[in-house]
C-alpha cells in the first residue's frame, strides 16, 4: 500500500495536511479534502481516508433515490443508465460512496430522516414526477434546506435546484424538421404529463405547429410509459389513425423502437409509409433496423452536473463553519453565496436533432 | 403517513413487534425484521424503521464494488446494468440501501475497513479479475471472514463464495451449434484470461472442438476487452485471416456487434460469408441487423441470487447470536451451518444458445 508521502506528493500538499484529512483533525478546505481523497483511492488508501475524513458527522454517501417499479428494469433503460453513470464518474472522483435508494411511487418518502440518521449528506432525486406524494415529499426535503437536486424534472421551487435538459427545444427541432419535409398530420406519442420533461416536449411540439399554422390535434395524441412494451401496444391505435397522419413524434427511443416494431406487424413500413422520430439518442437507436432519427439528450453530462451541484453546496455549507484555509472570510462568505445562488437555478441543457433513416 | 397498525396489519405482525423493529429494541428475527421493513417501506415508512432497526451497529447498506474504468459507462453495459437491477430489487425488498464503490482496478482495494467503519454490512464484488492486486484484495476479504459474494468470476477460495454462470456450456453450446453446421474453422474473440468467464468460455470452445477431432488454431485466436470499439478493431485482425475463417464465436454482444460492424466496412456479409455467434442475449442483440445468434445468460438472476447469498448469510449471523424467536436453539444454529454451506459453493446459473440470424 502507498505510504503518506506517496499520497501527499500525488494530491500536492504536505505529509500534515494528508495526516489531517485521513484523521479529520481540524478544519479542511473542501477543496484539499477531496485532492487527498483523490490521491488516496488511487493509491488504494481511500477507504481509510473516508473513514477518518467523514469522522466529524459525514457519511461520505450521496443518496441517489430512483423509483421502484415491480417488473421494470430500470438500470437497463439508457435513461437512468447515463444519468448514473455520470453521477457515478463524480462522486467517484470526489471520494464520495454513491447510496442507492428506492423510493415506491405514490408512497410519501421522507427523505429527510435519510439526513438526519446520517444515511446520506446530499441527495440526488431521479425520476420523479409532480404526483402529489412524491411532490409533497420533495417539497418537505426543500422545506429543510438540506443539500439536493432533482434530475430531469422541473418543481420551480425555491431550494429544490433541477438539473435537466431542454426538452422543449428537442421536441421543437424534431417537429420542425417533419414540417419543414412536409409532413402536416404529425402524431405524438408521449409519456405521462406527470413528468415535467413530457410536458416540455409537448410544449415544443406545439409550439412547432403553431409557427406552421397548425394546431395538435387531440386524435393523433398517444400515451405510453417510456417503455418499448408501451410504444408496441400503442401501434394499435396508431394504426387505427393511421389514414390520418403522415408523422409520427416519439417522446423516447424505447417507445419508438416498440411503435415501429407494431407498426411493421401490421404491414406498416417505417420511414416510407409513415416516419417515425424517435428522443434520447439511445445506444439502440444507431442499431435498430432503420436507424432511428431522434434527439440527442445529454443524460451523462446531465448526472454529472447534478452530482457536481451538490458536491458544490456541501463544500459552501463546509466553507461557511471552518474554512480557515481561504485567505480571508469574504471569500469563504463568498463561496456560500455562490452555492446557494447556483441551486437555486434550474439548469437545461441543449439538445440535439440526430438525422438517420426513420425519417 | 401509514400508521403503526397499518404497518403491523401487512407484515402480519404485532403492534409490539413493529416497535421493537422500529426502535431497535431487543432481539428480532431477521425473517420478522424483514417483513416488517418491507412493510413499512410500502408504506412510507422505511427509513424510520432503518433508521431504528440497524441502530444496533449495522449500517443498512450493502456494498456494490465495481472496477472503475475512465470513459467506460458501465451502468450502460447491459451486463452491469442486469446484475444491478438484479441486487437493487432484492435489497429493495429487504429494506436496504445498495451503496456503490468503485475500485481501481490494478490497485489494492481495502473492502475490510468498509465493515470496520460500518459503511457496510456485506459487500457484492462485480468484474473483479484474477489480476494480483485485485486478487489479493477480496482474499484478505475472505480471510476475515466477512460476508460477501463475488459475482460472476469464479476464486475457487473458502469464504470467497461466487454466484456465476456456466460460461463453459454457452460457449460449448455455441461452438456445437457451429460445428453440427458444417463448420470447421471457428475464431474465437475472446475477453482477458484474468476473468475466469473469459477462460471458462474458451474452455467450452476447446472441448466442443476437441469432440469433433479439432483444436483451437492460435491464429485464430482474437482478443477484445468487452467493448463494442475493442469489436470493431478486432475485425482488422479477423479480416486477414478471413480466407482461414468459416465462422466466428464472440464472448459478448457488444464485441459481436462491433465486429460485424468492422467487417461489413470491410465488405465481408455477416452471415453470408462470415457466420458470427455472440453472447449474453443483451437488448441490442434482437435489434442488430442481422439479429444475433446469441448465448442467454441470466444476469439480472445472478445479481438476486448474489444479493440473497449475502443476506443469508447476515440473517445466519444474526441467527447466531440472539435470534430468540426461534424455537430452540439447535434450529438457529442449523441455519448458521446451512448459510456457512452455502457460502461456501460457488453457484453456477445455465445458459441457453439462441438462434437467430447472425449464424
Amino acid at each position: 500500500m502507498a505510504t503518506r508521502r506517496e499520497v501527499a506528493e500525488l494530491a500536492g500538499v504536505s505529509e500534515a495536511t494528508v495526516s489531517r484529512v485521513m484523521n479529520g483533525v481540524g478544519p479542511i478546505k473542501e477543496e484539499t479534502r477531496r485532492k487527498v481523497a483523490a490521491a488516496a483511492a488511487e493509491l488504494g488508501y481511500q477507504l481509510n481516508a473516508l473513514a477518518s475524513g467523514f469522522a466529524k458527522g459525514r457519511s461520505g454517501n450521496i443518496g441517489v433515490v430512483l423509483p421502484h417499479v415491480p417488473k421494470v428494469r430500470l438500470f437497463s433503460t439508457y435513461y437512468f443508465s447515463e444519468i448514473l453513470s455520470g453521477i457515478g464518474d463524480v462522486l467517484h472522483q470526489a471520494g464520495y460512496g454513491l447510496l442507492l435508494l428506492y423510493r415506491n411511487p405514490q408512497a410519501r418518502y421522507d427523505y429527510v430522516s435519510l439526513y438526519r440518521t446520517r444515511r446520506i449528506d446530499a441527495c440526488l432525486i431521479l425520476g420523479a414526477s409532480s404526483l402529489p406524494e412524491e411532490q409533497a415529499s420533495v417539497f418537505a426535503l426543500a422545506d429543510e434546506g438540506l443539500p439536493c437536486c432533482v434530475v430531469d424534472q422541473r418543481f420551480s421551487r425555491a431550494g429544490l435546484p433541477c438539473v435537466g435538459a431542454d426538452h422543449r427545444a428537442g421536441a421543437y427541432a424534431a417537429a420542425r424538421y417533419m414540417l419543414d419535409a412536409g409532413h402536416r398530420r404529425i402524431g405524438f406519442l408521449n409519456g405521462s404529463p406527470h413528468y415535467s420533461n413530457s410536458v416540455d416536449r409537448y410544449d415544443g411540439y406545439r409550439q412547432a405547429l403553431a409557427e406552421s399554422g397548425l394546431s395538435p390535434d387531440p386524435e393523433l395524441l398517444f400515451e405510453g410509459n417510456y417503455s418499448r412494451k408501451s410504444g408496441q401496444e400503442a401501434a394499435g391505435a396508431i394504426f387505427e389513425r393511421l389514414e390520418a397522419l403522415d408523422g409520427m413524434l416519439c417522446a423516447n427511443d424505447r417507445m419508438a423502437i416498440g411503435a415501429i416494431q407494431g407498426l411493421r406487424e401490421r404491414g406498416v413500413a417505417v420511414p416510407e409509409r409513415l416516419p417515425v422520430i424517435g428522443y434520447d439518442n439511445s445506444d439502440a437507436s444507431s442499431l435498430t433496423d432503420p436507424p432511428l432519427t431522434t434527439v440527442e439528450v445529454p443524460f451523462y453530462e446531465m448526472g454529472r452536473l447534478a452530482a457536481e451541484s451538490v458536491l458544490a453546496r456541501l463544500a459552501g455549507e463546509h466553507g461557511r463553519a471552518s474554512d480557515i484555509e481561504d485567505a480571508d472570510g469574504a471569500a469563504g462568505a463568498a463561496t456560500v453565496a455562490n452555492g446557494l445562488n447556483k441551486a437555486a437555478d434550474d439548469v437545461l441543457l441543449p439538445t440535439q436533432l440526430i438525422i438517420r433513416r426513420s425519417c
